[in-house]
């Protein structure tokens, strides 16, 4: 089909690949263009990435960090939402294959094509890595860990002999990135703040958080002042951070990391690992390298020109993680501007021009949580750590979840938090009935 | 082992099998005896199972209706919660015997039982139902429920043929009970409302929602005028009530019913079925009715004396739903009391007392939500419907939502819901990170 919808009949046909925060710019900026648009989503959810760790941990719910694609464009009318995943791409045809919730397969034409699919997880090929270390990319994967976090705590509390319990209340965090120092800071806050008083045979606040990063400091996107900071704040808490080192094995109990520089083997008993390094582009990126004869950049990327078009598809934009522009960082804002860049191109050609802008990142800063009352924020020349950077983190995500409407009761949740020591949804599931009958 | 905690020696230790509304209440019961409880449940949370149909409808989060039993119970000293499943009981050496949730298997000595392990939903092994029908007892139920539904609508919404599009839009419910009717008209009424102006090529009103019943009125437990009531509310929110029918088959594609009277059997194209309709007691039930020598009752439910205790084992309780006690509905209610009671006659038994007061049920009546702003409430000759007693329905289940805590999220979520018409909680989830990159 290229055009099922009537109405579009004759409006050149706008479909993009994927509604994070690359392809739902993308779409709204295309609001008042002459277009139709279809967002193409293997998902129903748009999904707030940056506060993921706070539903792994058992902070928010699914539904505070994400927000249905149809609802976020319900009142954009040339906008329809197509939940399925693309797996092909015939650029003659200008067509995208695509496979239903019901494993059914069709086809979308298109006249231009917005790709922002963003990445996953990569384990480097590494089943061990594959099976016993949990990423970090999808609500599935944060109830996981969700899972494997209060559940430990559980079975320690069983067991009577210390050193049994030892793996149980030892928890691995591969990446000293933004995802893996919240996550590591967040195990630390839960264990001696949210837990605290609950057991009676074990001391939460005994779990051993291990941070493992390759570099050499901590959050090495930020200027080394602000990564020093961070990791004073670390080490206040409690969270052992090990600078220097691979985590090469992961197993059921152990994980076992390489030092870079001496070759050093050495074996943690942990029970759980958690795998915040390595992302690749998702599949479909294969599909389209091959497609269009490019040469897949690093992680899988696609190359694209100034004004994020693929080189001889003029129709074609890749715009966020999967995109490789000039050694842009994968942030949410990168692929915000880029999406909103493509649908501006694209409403530009449509209303009749000629001008193809280059994409210019505007770079509005970073900010990462660390712990309670510590984060930092990274804007041009300002650097803020500590409890301002703290107040500063928590306006600007309380700003931008305005985005998705959900800010309301996300402010009153981390409030009662803060005031109670409380982390409401610790709920843990299974997914599947019959999985949970039998996992127990 | 009899005593691991070294501060329980001497005391009598009270085992509580189960964390729901029976085995909690009788936990809290137990606050100032002189005793040591350990409340041992294969979850580790306590299920607030009224709400459990807004879970699964996309209104309320999982934290929302649930709440970790040792958080509930922190801050009672003598109580301890143990994360396992009961297994077996050997009544004569007073050990039951649990596996964990790392599978190990370990005894937990007692001087006083108390089993409130309640139900689970039962298929009358049919194998069709338990793989195409969905129960409605766990949070796992609901949050597949939640997948099931709104990817009906997805699916729906990708496909051209109206006719294709049916079974996906047509939603079967089996039982007329208070689960039953509430979840039939959640599903009408999240199609009316909050999916409206979301989709392009469907209609989400037009979405059929089938209730069938045995009976020859819904809601039977409530009286005549009330129930006819909620057949007029269910009438005119648009859902489909077949009385005297039972589901006799359910497949991926449809579901079958037979009349009772006429013995007709009717196919319905249907993708969605839901289960509400019979319970039997948990596996636990069987081990101890073995161990002791009794026999089961009705949905192998445990036949217990006056004073809730089994017969010829007076250091035995059993409550709630898994008690036979002069048939008792199995409502929240009746565990609540139940629970109480039990942990009464051992509080009076431990402070040296013989008395064995029998257990007398105080009905404090019955509540049913039909639709925004129709329910019925039911107390003594106090008989609302409609708005009265919708108003009713929120004040009572506010006030009971306190003992686990999360009533203002509830109460800010409910007044958000109700003046946006949208439900927050729409996340669809696969619970492990593998099964959705495979599912999808």
């Amino acid at each position: 089909m290229r055009s099922t919808d009537p109405g579009r009949v004759g409006r050149p046909h706008v479909v993009i690949i994927g509604a994070g925060f690359g392809g739902i710019n993308a779409a709204r900026r295309l609001r008042d263009a002459d277009v139709s648009v279809t967002v193409i989503d293997r998902g129903t959810s748009h999904l707030f990435q940056p506060l993921l760790y706070q539903c792994a941990t058992g902070a928010l719910s699914e539904g505070s960090i994400s927000t249905p694609i149809r609802h976020l464009l319900r009142r954009q009318r040339n906008a329809e939402v197509y939940c399925a995943e693309a797996t092909g791409i015939d650029p003659v045809a200008r067509t995208v294959t695509v496979t239903r919730m019901d494993s059914s397969v069709a086809e979308v034409g298109y006249d231009y094509l917005v790709v922002a699919a963003g990445m996953r997880t990569s384990y480097h090929g590494n089943e061990h890595l594959m099976d016993h270390a949990i990423g970090m990319k999808t609500l599935d994967d944060a109830l996981a860990i969700r899972r494997k976090i209060f559940a430990a705590f559980e079975v320690a509390e069983t067991l009577s002999d210390p050193e049994a319990r030892k793996p149980w209340l030892t928890f691995a965090v591969a990446g000293g990135g933004p995802t893996g120092v919240e996550l590591a800071g967040q195990i630390r806050e839960l264990a001696t703040l949210a837990l605290e008083r609950e057991f009676r045979s074990i001391d939460p606040a005994e779990a051993r958080v291990l941070l493992f990063h390759g570099a050499d400091r901590v959050l090495p996107s930020f200027s080394e002042t602000l990564s020093a900071r961070a990791r004073e704040t670390l080490d206040a808490i409690g969270v052992e951070t090990h600078l220097g080192v691979h985590v090469t094995d992961v197993t059921a109990e152990a994980v076992q990391t390489t030092d870079k520089a001496t070759g050093t083997v050495t074996t943690y008993p942990a029970r759980t690992t958690l795998w915040t390094t390595g992302v690749e582009a998702v599949p479909f990126a294969g599909a389209l390298a091959t497609a269009l004869g490019v040469d897949q950049a690093r992680g899988g990327t696609i190359p694209v020109g100034d004004d994020l078009s693929v080189d001889g598809h003029p129709e074609i934009f890749v715009v966020g993680d999967m995109s490789s522009h000039r050694g842009l960082p994968g942030v949410a804002e990168v692929a915000m501007q880029g999406g909103r860049h493509a649908g501006a191109v694209i409403a530009g050609l449509v209303a009749g021009g000629a001008d193809r802008p280059g994409f210019r990142y505007r770079d509005l800063g970073s900010a990462a949580y660390i712990a309670r009352r510590h984060a930092l924020l990274e804007a041009g020349r300002v650097r803020l750590s500590g409890r301002m950077g703290w107040l500063a983190w928590g306006a600007i995500h309380i700003a931008f979840l305005a985005g998705v409407r959900n800010r309301a009761g996300t402010v009153l949740v981390w409030a009662t938090s803060l005031m109670t020591d409380t982390r409401r949804e610790r709920a843990i599931t299974y997914g599947d009935p019959q999985t949970a009958r039998k996992s127990f």
